[in-house]
């Protein structure tokens, strides 16, 4: 394990060659007061490090190393938006601190590991597994394990690989198991026991997941068949429910290049916008009623339909060979507004919480762009290493991230 | 103007003594590091104090004092929620360091206001104003007047009221004019002249609005007639309707003891509720179309009305003289699910952003309460001087706050 630590101004900045001063935290200068709303951090996939950004000067402001197989990674943050957690390929858990742009603490809890996610009082951090197959809770502030919950299924002694981990409100966790067609929703009782709660028979391979803003439905997509699974926690009996059967799987698939996210879920107003498996459409959906009620014609296939957080513009990015563009889609007319081209390898969107920058990962490119979500136009560009997953510090105050 | 901090433990604290280290910034060692996204404050009415507190551990860390008449006061935070901005009654408009308990910036810059906001990229405070009634925007940082902008109407130099401030989408603001039954949209132009978009005839009277969630409508409570007003921003020629037309007042109006604020809005899901002016009941409006689904009867006038995050629940406060209880409301059933009594004068309701606690505040028993809001029951209370408001943080990255 080696923690960086480097905090610099924007100028200090060139492509790749982030300075870096090396050294425990202790024997640093202690860096200057602010605040921790406007933070957030840049994935940099392929030299196992983050860049930590601030969204109010647009600016680097350091790098952390030492951070593993980042493949997929994707991070969460404390509630007092100083600690980011980040959750690696290789089943690496790493605590951030931000603000002193230092590695504070980092075990591997598994062999492979796809995501996690901080309960709504921040005191558990859950991780979902594919190898060993089960979810971990950790304590935030020490990282030691709270609870080991194995994906079992079938009695033979099989576990699942686990998808599409999200919060849920009362300090309870969701999640698919892709080998079982189930979902579980997970959770430490009064005496630190976990408790479990199974919903079977969900659909064929739920492959990823996602709980609605407001905490109410988890909703699973089925890779093995033509549909969703979706339930409502706020029934007095929950059950699963397929949605949106036959929404075009079978007619003439194409090859599926990247499986998309459903997290990159977009839901804006009284829609959701999500990316059709296979096909160059997204599907629209009525959120009261979850059935479908339009497509909208994109560029490729997409992976990510994120929404501006006001619901008006959702923006896209696609699959291999066509992931040099993204498309801003009226949420309105179902109409693409704009199409732009940032360059090869266009990985990740994340809107700044407001919702008057977004921010763009170019992966070939070695760069971070901003752009003004008014005009559409590119107002910033930093440089970064084979970057990917951008993620602010302002999801810890937001339901299912 | 008096500057005064005290940044200290929980158990330092007692009653109405909280204790205060006089003195400037520059003379007091240097904080401790910590994040921003737990911090809020509490405004202490009759001592024209705020008392910084946070979310994590529950506790109070620190009063600024000589902030002025703090009757109805409320504040907005800077977008990395190290800053709090005060609109005082009186005019006064105060910059306060959350992370150094320190006021850094105060100016009066009116005769008697009512609020204000911040613009989605942080970078303007609008303020608006009772006398001489208007908005003016300043520069976030430095405080200074970026433009002046006169609610004037009828043509005989006639300045209205201005109500119901708050920020939309793009760097602009909608506001009410009491006297002059409009409403503006406000901003800055590209070479920092305002701009301004009229709405007239909206109704009579508009006495508080408020903006969803989305940012896509602002809609103002009608004092003058039994209704409400409201412009959907997303329309290409936006224009003011009316809605909920005769939803009650005329049918026996009860003497209205305080009139409510629609900014304790609640959108709760599908559904937002309001409080009815001068009766014991919310209005539950279907926020698709716009009409009324239901009634909520209540143990008073409702004040606030307030959804928990995930929108469950909907916590309501009530006018004197039955302002010793507040009710929480099943937002499925519309059923009062618990009536809880903290005692006389609770003034104002909070959530933490993801919902898991609930502050309120009882002016009368120098007292803030913290509840939790799955079990309902009160986990934590600390003491303040005549709290009234209560502001948190994270509000920074809400649209329409």
């Amino acid at each position: 394990m080696i923690a960086r630590r480097g905090l610099l101004g924007a100028a200090a900045l060139a492509a790749g060659t982030l300075p870096l001063r090396a050294g425990t935290a202790a024997a640093a200068p202690a860096p200057a007061l602010r605040g921790s709303g406007d933070l957030g951090l840049v994935i940099e996939r392929a030299s196992g490090s983050i860049l930590l950004i601030e969204t109010s000067g647009r600016t680097a402001i350091g790098r952390v190393e030492g951070l593993g197989d980042l493949s997929h990674a994707a991070a969460v943050f404390s509630r007092d938006m100083r600690y980011a957690y980040i959750f690696g390929r290789d089943g690496g858990l790493s605590k951030i601190d931000m603000l002193r742009g230092a590695l504070v603490a980092r075990i591997v809890q598994a062999g492979n590991s796809i995501g996690g996610a901080i309960s709504d009082d921040g005191a558990l951090i859950a991780v979902g597994n594919y190898q060993p197959g089960g979810v971990k809770l950790f304590d935030s502030a020490s990282l030691a394990l709270k609870a080991d919950i194995p994906a079992s299924f079938g009695g033979a002694g099989a576990r699942s690989k686990v998808v599409g981990l999200a919060d849920l409100p009362g300090r309870r966790f969701a999640y698919s198991l892709f080998d079982a067609g189930e979902i579980w929703v997970a959770g430490l009782g009064a005496n630190g026991t976990p408790e479990v709660q199974r919903f079977a028979d969900v659909g064929r391979q739920p492959y990823d997941g996602f709980v609605t803003p407001d905490g109410r439905h988890y909703v699973a997509g089925l890779f093995g068949e033509d549909g969703l699974a979706r339930i409502d926690f706020w029934q007095a009996e929950p059950r699963s429910q397929r949605i949106l059967e036959g929404y075009g799987r079978g007619e003439e698939p194409l090859p599926v290049y990247k499986m998309p996210h459903l997290r990159g879920w977009a839901a804006a107003g009284e829609k959701l916008f999500l990316p059709a498996i296979g096909r160059h459409e997204l599907l629209v959906v009525d959120r009261r009623s979850w059935t479908e009620i339009g497509r909208v014609a994109t560029h490729g296939q997409p992976v990510f339909a994120v929404a501006r957080p006001d619901g008006r513009h959702v923006w896209v990015n696609f699959a291999h060979p066509r992931n040099d563009v993204v498309q801003v889609v009226d949420t309105l007319s179902h109409e693409v507004v704009r199409s732009i081209t940032p360059g090869r390898a266009v990985m990740h969107m994340e809107f700044t919480p407001r919702g008057e920058q977004l921010w763009l990962s170019v992966r070939d490119a070695n760069r971070v762009d901003v752009h003004d979500t008014r005009s559409l136009e590119r107002i910033a560009t930093l440089p970064a290493q084979a970057p990917s997953g951008i993620f602010m510090a302002a999801r810890a105050v937001r339901i299912g991230f």
